[in-house]
């Protein structure tokens, strides 16, 4: 089973993705946790490429497009696809979705493009997906709280509005997939709505 | 004018880059002499990617052509694009056809996913394209006698002939964009007979 964990800065992804895991650990199943970009240790110097800032060069949003399914290639090859034949469960920290909210809904990037890359580039899409979803305010006020913001998280407000639109967007056209977790409530409500999912 | 220059190893394109790079300049031309991939800083970044020998972590086909064409998004909205549209003379280093010849033609890769790439993803095709052709083991001995051999050139002679096979392709399609140089020449006389395509 492919899981996959979506939504804007400081909705509490972390928290639930290690909550999961120990749950499925006890359950005395095989996790991997993962997370994008990223993954492998190439796809984390991809990643790394993406989330530096760099004042004097501005990447231009097919070039963060592309570099995100290079990561996610590489990524699906190494790790996921693997460890999914093997039986194990996958446990992953942003997928294709935060591509849609981030590039598209966020930049304004044309969807045809993504879309043209979900279907020549990702032979897997996650069987469940938790969007957390939190008003904007109450994320970014956590992901200030963590310290130093990377270049994803120094956008504006209205970026992040945009984003979760995009969420909500897959949310609205693909519910049977995409499950939608309310993140304003305690961490143990959270948890306890994601594993009702899969019952 | 967008000129690209292409062939397999040792073929001698950085000489006669130079060349006609001193022959514009001498015209009082300005010139923008850049290379793939790279070209910036953050896509040189990704060709030390693309570059490195890493016998833990095999890149997988579909990750290499995705940074490629990366590193190409970034070159041709900070580089080529603003210089020729301040009417600069570009000379470049490998462009499109390289991908189409190395990870095609040389790999199997899929020509569908290569053509969809180019479509979305390059909204500017050289003027001028050209092509050293020479026989795979001169390329090659020329190669090895300037020192290590980086990760594309570690690459099996049958894998070259795949290469200069892509490229001939690629000519046979497009004459009049791509210009067949005979590589085996001395340099003075390819680059007599690269300028002779200017008139």
């Amino acid at each position: 089973m492919f899981i996959s964990f979506e939504g804007t800065e400081g909705v509490g992804k972390t928290t639930l993705i290690q909550k999961l895991y120990e749950h499925f650990q006890q359950q005395g199943k095989a996790v991997v946790l993962t997370r994008e970009p990223g993954g492998t240790p190439l796809a984390e110097q991809i990643r790394s490429l993406l989330l530096s800032v760099n004042h004097d060069e501005q990447m231009s949003h097919d070039t963060e497009l592309l570099l995100m399914y290079a990561a996610r290639a590489q990524h699906l090859e190494r790790v996921i696809l693997p460890a999914l034949a093997e039986g194990k469960i996958v446990l992953c920290d942003r997928f294709t979705d935060s591509s849609f909210a981030y590039q598209c809904a966020g930049r304004g990037l044309s969807r045809a493009k993504l879309q043209l890359l979900n279907q020549n580039f990702v032979s897997k899409m996650p069987d469940i997906t938790f969007w957390l979803d939190a008003p904007i305010e109450l994320g970014m006020t956590r992901a200030r709280a963590r310290g130093d913001l990377d270049r994803f998280e120094q956008e504006k407000v209205v970026f992040f509005e945009s984003v979760r639109s995009g969420f909500a967007e897959i949310h609205a056209r693909d519910p049977e997939r995409m499950k939608r977790l309310d993140a304003t409530q305690a961490q143990e409500k959270v948890f306890a709505d994601a594993l009702s999912s899969f019952k």
